[in-house]
């Protein structure tokens, strides 16, 4: 029996999960009511059979690929739905902190809906890239982990809620963390006159960091608004660490400066990224 | 003619520096007036020449390699004699910010003393280690670049005072930076249950990352405190920049707390990453 797998919502990530996913054999459905012409667009592209709200409780697992901020209010509306008809194993893929990720899956659980904790590493699939890897972590991981069989890499963390999301966290607080630090210095750098010497000493006695360098900054400024969030979520992952919550807040507020520059054209805090990377 | 270099004070870096100029043909004084019995005897085995303070400005070149926070009161206790002897160009080789060194070069240009700005890049010189390099900026860099022809690596950037120091700051920032974030998310990743993932994923898809991990983490422990003030620093450095000097104010306090902790004995946030690098 094939299994069905529900989407919810086909943005660029989502869309082409449920195309990977339709690709391999599976049944994929997803809800439109109310979505853009775009987001409509990706679904059809994408292959995926348009339900009802209501139909979302027959299939064997729901995906939750959507904003951190919409993470919570989604499952607050599936719940009664989803705990009715017992049928769905509900994941939460998002990047959010594991205290939110805990009451994603409380609200779940409290309505009779099983759930499932997961992460997703890596850009979305498509003909010319690789699959990224989701890890899952709490008792019903392994339901999840069935995906598996359909080519989806699923790994399954012998751990409880929370933990596959710390894991997300924890990479993203140094992968993009180190991002923001050598953004902070190099501008830091262009301004005292040193940007010049910083490329050549990076480049000879740290020659890793000079790639990423050159590689993560410029990919960074059209995702920098939307790592503000992340990276507020990160700071909560690390709450009960006084020092680690303000830095990762700060980095937050540096991302922030870097967004609102690049929006408003004024580019300060960009063009010092882009004048030392060109030199 | 043989130069004369002056060294205050004969630190771990400060003599073995003076060591290596002396085995490189050059005179090499101090002043031990009131210094513990370790440092006579670090200068004694480092064959320091000991001057009273009135002969240091007997001295060609003065290289002033002090902790941070005596930068400023060393400047502002040697200027009056060195501007009346208008011998010696003074090099302070500091960690410090590009604010700070403008205040110590003006004590110094305000008394009639040449100055330059410097900052060492590697560890100490031995005959089982290579010499560190030095960088050096403003006008009469070119005087402390004359000990290229005796061994010593200087390399003179094309700036103002501050380039060097801010060069020292930018790499700083990045490099201990970096140690400090990846502690920090260990930390946080141990206490979700993460930490073996976080582990297992960074070995697998940044193993740059991984080796940084595990072959600074133990390094940083005995220098976390020294490296507090350090972190201000560079907060200072960035300061223009306000989401900056918050990150790096927070990296101070981060540091901070793993060496009190470590002084401590309790040792929780020290734990957490012993436990993590031997998984």
């Amino acid at each position: 029996m094939t299994l069905t797998v529900a989407l919810i919502a086909p943005g660029s990530m989502g869309a082409a999960v449920g195309r990977y996913l339709r690709d391999h054999g599976l049944d994929v459905c997803t809800t439109l009511a109310g979505r853009s012409v775009a987001t409509r667009e990706r679904a059809a592209a994408a292959g995926l059979r348009e339900v009802e709200q209501e139909q979302l409780g027959e299939a064997d697992i729901l995906l939750s690929i959507v904003p951190p901020s919409e993470a919570l209010p989604l499952a607050q509306e599936l719940a009664p739905l989803l705990g009715r008809m017992k049928k769905t194993v509900y994941v939460d893929c998002n990047a959010i902190a594991p205290a939110t990720v805990e009451q994603v899956g409380q609200t779940l659980t409290d309505a009779g809906c099983a759930f499932v904790d997961a992460a997703i590493f890596g850009t979305p699939p498509s003909p010319e890239r690789t699959c990224p890897s989701f890890y899952a972590s709490g008792e019903h991981a392994a339901r999840f982990a069935q995906l598996n069989d359909y080519g989806l890499p699923v790994k399954v963390l012998e751990a409880p809620i929370g933990a596959a999301s710390g894991l997300k966290m924890s990479y993203a607080g140094i992968t993009k963390g180190l991002t923001g630090l050598i953004a902070a210095m190099v501008q830091a750098a262009e301004r005292s006159g040193s940007g010049q010497a910083l490329r050549d000493e990076l480049k000879c006695s740290q020659p890793m960091l000079y790639e990423w360098a050159n590689e993560k900054l410029p990919d960074m400024y059209p995702k920098a608004y939307r790592w503000v969030a992340e990276m507020e979520e990160i700071a909560a992952f690390a709450q009960k660490d006084r020092p680690s919550e303000a830095l990762y807040l700060a980095m937050a507020q540096l991302y922030w400066r870097l967004a609102e520059n690049r929006a408003a054209g004024a580019g300060n805090d960009v063009a010092e990224l882009e004048k030392w990377l060109a030199r």
